[in-house]
Formats: C-alpha cells, structure tokens, sequence
C-alpha cells in the first residue's frame, strides 16, 4: 500500500501527474513538491508498522514514492544514531544537545537518502541515465545508487571538489567532468547537456524525489525521539534540501497523527564565505541572491544560490527560526570540539551547526534544557583537507 | 540483567577474575576469552527481547561484558546492513552472496565495535589510560571511544599507515607515535612504554573485550537473516579478532537456542604480500610463523603474526572451513567489481573476501545457491591511496 497522491508547485500550485518523469513546475519554474493522501494514510497506518521493519530509510515506505517494492535501491541509507552529545554542549552551555549523524549512511554522506529515493524512483519511471551537476558529494551518492541500479550517471563538480567525491565517481563508473568554477557552472554544462542529449535533469530540486529522502531524516528524528517532536533543529544548508524534507516531514507526521503537534524552531547555518540565505534571512527577503566569490573550506556549502531558496526562508519565517553564518576558523575549531569531546568526527557543514548553536546560545536565542537536534551531514572521513587545518588549529 | 561469568585462558584453561583488569593469560601468556552463564540465559532470556532495542551492537547487552548500562560508550556502532551483492555475485556465479557492510559503522570500519566493547569495559573498571599499536583503522577507533568516555589513548602506528588514520588519532585528542616499520614494530614500542609508564595494554587480544565486540557481528548475522546462520562466513584477516569472534557468537548463539545449531565454514583470506594464517593453515599447522617483509595495499592485512592465530585457525579446521590468499592487483579489481556491479564503494581488506568468493567459486568448494556472507570490514572512502590505484587498473 503506498499513499502517493500527486505532485504540486509550491510557487503557483499547479498539480503534476506523479507516475510520469517530471522536472520543474512546467508553468512557473519552481521545484515540485510530492503529495500524499495523508486523511486516508491516517486511517490506514498506525506508527506501530515500522517497528519491526529493516533499519533502512524505506521502514517509511508508504510514504516515499516508490510504488513496488522491487524498484527500491537500497545499500542500507538511513536510521542513523541520534546521539546525546554530552561534552559540545557542555562546552556550549546546551545539555540537552543531540547530534542526528549522518555520516553513518552509504557513501559517508546524507546525500545517500536523496539518491536512494530518487534514483529509485526513476527506475521505476524507466530513466536510463541521469546527469546532475554537484558540489561533491551529492555526486558520489548519486553514482554509487546508480551503478547498484544499472543507470548511467553523468555527473560535472568543480575540479577543486575533495579528491575523495572525484574517486567515488570513478570507482562507481560515472561519466564524471570536472569543471574550472562552482556547482552553480557545473550546472550550466550539465543543463547544456540535458537540452543537447535528452538526459534526465537530476540536479538538486530539479526532480521532485531527492527531497522525498531527505525528508525521511525528519520522520526518524521524531520516532527516535519516541515519536515526538524536538524544540529546535539546525541544519548547515547548501542547496537547503534536507531542512524542506525535515520540514516537509514534521508536517506529514503530524498530519497523520504519529506525532502531537509542536512548535518546532528551524535554524538555518551557512559559511560566512558563501551566506546567500543568511543574508536573504536578515534583510527579510522571500528569496536569496547569487553569492559571489563563494569560499569555504566547507565544500557542501558553497552553494551560490539555491533553487529551494524561498522554500527555506518560509519554513525559517513560519516555524520562527533565524539563519547564522560561521566562519572556516570557527568551523575547524567545532570540529575539534566535537572530537575531542564527544568522539565524534563530523564534517566541517556539521561543525557549523555547533557554531551556530554557540552563538544562539550566547544570544539567549537558545535557552539551557532546550532539546536541540543537529545535522551533522557526513563524515569528517570525506574531508582531509579540512580535517588537516582543524588538528593544525 | 547481565551474564558474564568470568574469563579462561583457551590454551591452559586457567580461570581468570573478570571483575578486574586483565591482559594475557598469566600462566601461559594467550589471550584470554569471555564467558558467560549460557544455561542460565538460555532460560532467562528469550531473543525477542531485542527486538525494540535501540540499532546499535548494544541491543546484546547481557551477553557484553559491560555491568552497568552507564558505563555504555556509544556512537551508533554495528547492526550495519547485510546488502544482497547482485552484480557481484552474477560476476562470480554466486547467486546468494551477501555483504555485511561494516563501513556504516562510526570510524568508518568494524574497529568500532571492539572500541566499543573494550573502551566500555574499561571506563567500567577505572581504567583513565589505554596504549595500544595499530595497523591504523583500530587506533582511529580507540582514539574516537576514548575521546567519547574521557579516557587517555596512547597509540602508536605504522608511519606509512594510511594519512586519513593519522588524522582521525590527532583530531579525537590521541597521544600518536609514528613508528619507522610494521604494527609488529609499533608493538614493541607500546610494550615498553606499558613496562615503564604502567599504561594499560589495548593491542589486539592482550584485553579480553574487543572480541566481544566484534562476536556482535555474528549475532547480528543471524538476526538479520532471521535468526538462523549462513553456509559460509569469508571474512578478511590482520588480527584475526572478528573470526574469533562470529565463531564465539555462533556458539553462543546455540548454547542460547536463539537458532539452530548448523555448520557454518569459516574461510579466512589474507593478503599474497602477507599471508601467515593461509601459509599455516596449509601447512596443517596450529600457529603460524611471524611473516618477513609484509606489504600490501591492504593497510588492515599487513599483520606479520597475529597472537590468535591458533584461534583462528582451530575455527578454521573444526569448521571445515579454509583459508585464500589474494594479490593487491586482485584486491583492486574485486573494488571496482563491487562499486560498479553494486554500488559498494568496499576497502580492499572486504574486497579480498570477493576474491577469495570466486576462486573457491571456481575450484568447486563453493556451490551456486549457497549462502555466503562477505565482511567488509570498512568504508572504501578510508583507502584513497588505494582507490587511486583502484579506479587506475
């Protein structure tokens, strides 16, 4: 039994038909959302049927798009440790502070949620190849789902991406290019080469089912919670995916009645070098603009501008929540923090959270004994360029 | 509810107290092992009472050495995915080939486990300061579980082991020491220092408890194909622990009736550039002999004698099991095998399980159909050296 209904434009709500390959809003250009029968889905699923379900992201599969159960493409993604992060928040003045680690999933990344449902999903809708432009690791998780899948993946990065992200590529037979410039011109070719050849668009919001995985983040911090909802979430947002699907599914949950109802703020974090919805955040605006000179040590962050942004800022602007930057240094220095106090070695987008969570804390923004979720988004594995300037700092 | 009894030396029988810190066996010098009141759990505890447990090693608590639950250090280890090898297994005419993919852990690799197990214990028993020699991944995840329970780790390591090891033991707060020759060299080192400075010995089975860790891998073999055993266990040797273990576990596992008892062959395979398990086993031999010139691209496997030996090749023997040597440039390809065929970005220790697949495949010793689980004992992501190699050949 699965509850997909249809897909909808956030922007001008125009309704897609769900069961055929669909990129943008063809009236409006913005990012689709997916649709459920969520009345219905809450009359026909109790919570309970999860329980004994493999510790995978698709334990909520009526809820994700995939229809028959053959087209899932699993290496085990999701179901990461919650972890109660004793000795950061100490340091921080937070005690009730949870690190939801993400580097624990298949291709060291939370990007693996994104390309297990929509690489899934285009199987299921016959696609044969898929090109995307990435700042790094989306690319890896996207290739190594591809190549379980027997899709071709045609993948452009910046040529400076981690070494790591260009190795994963080839190692899991992606047509990988790397281009002289940012995501944002890795994009230009690949839209290029999407006009030119026919290749299925899978770049970040430009198909509706990366969000779908993403989302899943949401239903398991709130069943790891014991199926309730935390005060605060923050989330270091390049393409800002992952805070739409966290969003998205706090919504569902309620809607279905697995969860009471609950207030929960979002914070955003960006890198001081590359701050396009912090800054959109602060002057008020619905929407961000181009960042340019985008510079951060922090790869996944370097996002100039992202096609989700107003999907962000309004779930900022509605669940009152507030966006804050960090700085390389602070964020080298949080990774230290994390290690060496609680064991854990996140990558430089996690460490921003910690920053953002200090300073929120030192404003008051954040009050001790508030239960406060980070995302840490990958392993420090991924990063040794980062990771030598942090032991060095 | 716990039940740990006490710990026996497997060579001369001696009983050891294991209500105290201990090393090797004080009469004979073996490492010892951990033994718990089976008969007794067997009537106290059914296996459902795992089922709701957290996705973490520590869902077997009772038969960990740990006493009390707060002594538990923690980062999400084990219960990794059992991945249906498709591709691979179509590759080398096995069709029910399943890798358990240890890369999913914290650290990135099966380390964690016996950290866990091992820093728990210790916290437990007051230890404030563990030195242990590494071929590199295991001292990664001591440093990251010492860091978590606020203990000393002194570590000493190869100085050609893999850059991103060196990193990980700086980065979690590690005392590390690069040594100019092999983990056997590192060894020698740590064995000084204990005499001298009366830090507490961590190598490989010189404490009893990281085997208890990694037996966590065989209880959760069986619980995840439903509580029963598989045909065949390939599992890629250095120390050899994690053989040592699963071995443990199964027998654990019957004494407990959680499944039928069933023989299961235990396969080791080892490096061609160091092979002293595969060279002894066949010579008929019940040890082996210390390996000169050791060198291989599996950083993990470059172990010239491991102190259980005898272990692993009595699991061997009584499990009618056998032993496969495999060469980097095997080692490399059965990478790439497994990252274009599954989507399994492996390390080249877990890549020489697949090697040794096929070629007992091909000589007949395995049939088409069986069940055969492949340990991979971490993420490929750990081994850019050799991935660059990899994606190269």
């Amino acid at each position: 039994m699965n509850f997909l209904s249809h897909l909808e434009c956030p922007k001008c709500q125009t309704r897609h038909d769900a069961h055929k390959p669909q990129n943008l809003c063809v009236k409006c250009g913005a990012p689709l959302l997916v649709y459920y029968r969520l009345t219905e889905a809450k009359h026909a699923l109790a919570r309970d049927i999860v329980r004994d379900r493999p510790r995978s992201m698709w334990r909520y599969k009526e809820l994700l798009p995939v229809q028959d159960d053959r087209n899932i493409v699993s290496l085990g993604e999701g179901f990461t440790p919650m972890l109660h992060a004793r000795g950061t928040g100490k340091a921080i003045g937070l005690d009730n502070l949870i690190v939801k680690d993400e580097g624990l999933n298949p291709t060291g990344t939370f990007k693996a949620r994104g390309a297990s449902a929509g690489v899934s999903r285009a199987k299921e809708l016959g696609i044969r190849e898929v090109a995307m432009p990435t700042a790094g690791n989306a690319g890896s998780a996207w290739a190594a789902y591809c190549a379980a899948a027997g899709i071709k993946a045609r993948i452009a990065m910046p040529q400076d991406a981690p070494e790591m992200n260009k190795l994963e590529c080839q190692i899991y037979g992606a047509d990988l290019t790397l281009v002289n410039g940012l995501i944002s011109d890795a994009g230009k070719l690949i839209a290029q080469g999407v006009k030119e050849h026919g290749w299925f668009d899978t770049a970040t919001l430009k198909e509706p089912y990366r969000i779908e995985g993403k989302k899943t983040m949401g239903y398991e911090i709130a069943e790891q919670l014991g199926w309730r909802l935390p005060d605060v979430v923050i989330y270091p947002a390049g393409g800002g995916v992952g805070i739409i699907g966290i969003w998205k599914a706090f919504g569902e949950l309620a809607a279905l009645g697995w969860v009471e109802p609950k207030p929960v703020r979002f914070v955003v974090t960006q890198a001081a070098g590359c701050a396009p919805l912090v800054k959109a955040f602060n002057a008020h605006r619905a929407d961000s603009e181009f960042w340019n000179g985008a510079d951060t040590v922090a790869s996944g962050l370097r996002v100039p501008k992202a096609l989700g942004d107003f999907l962000v800022l309004k779930a900022l602007a509605e669940s009152h929540g507030t966006a804050i930057d960090a700085t390389d240094a602070e964020m080298l220095a949080a990774m230290n923090t994390a290690a060496r106090g609680d064991g854990m070695f996140i990558c430089p987008e996690g460490a921003a959270t910690i920053v953002a969570a200090q300073k929120l804390r030192q404003s008051g923004w954040l009050k001790q004994g508030e239960e406060v979720v980070l995302i840490n988004t990958g392993a420090g594995l991924k990063y040794p360029e980062a990771t030598r300037d942090a032991v060095k700092s």
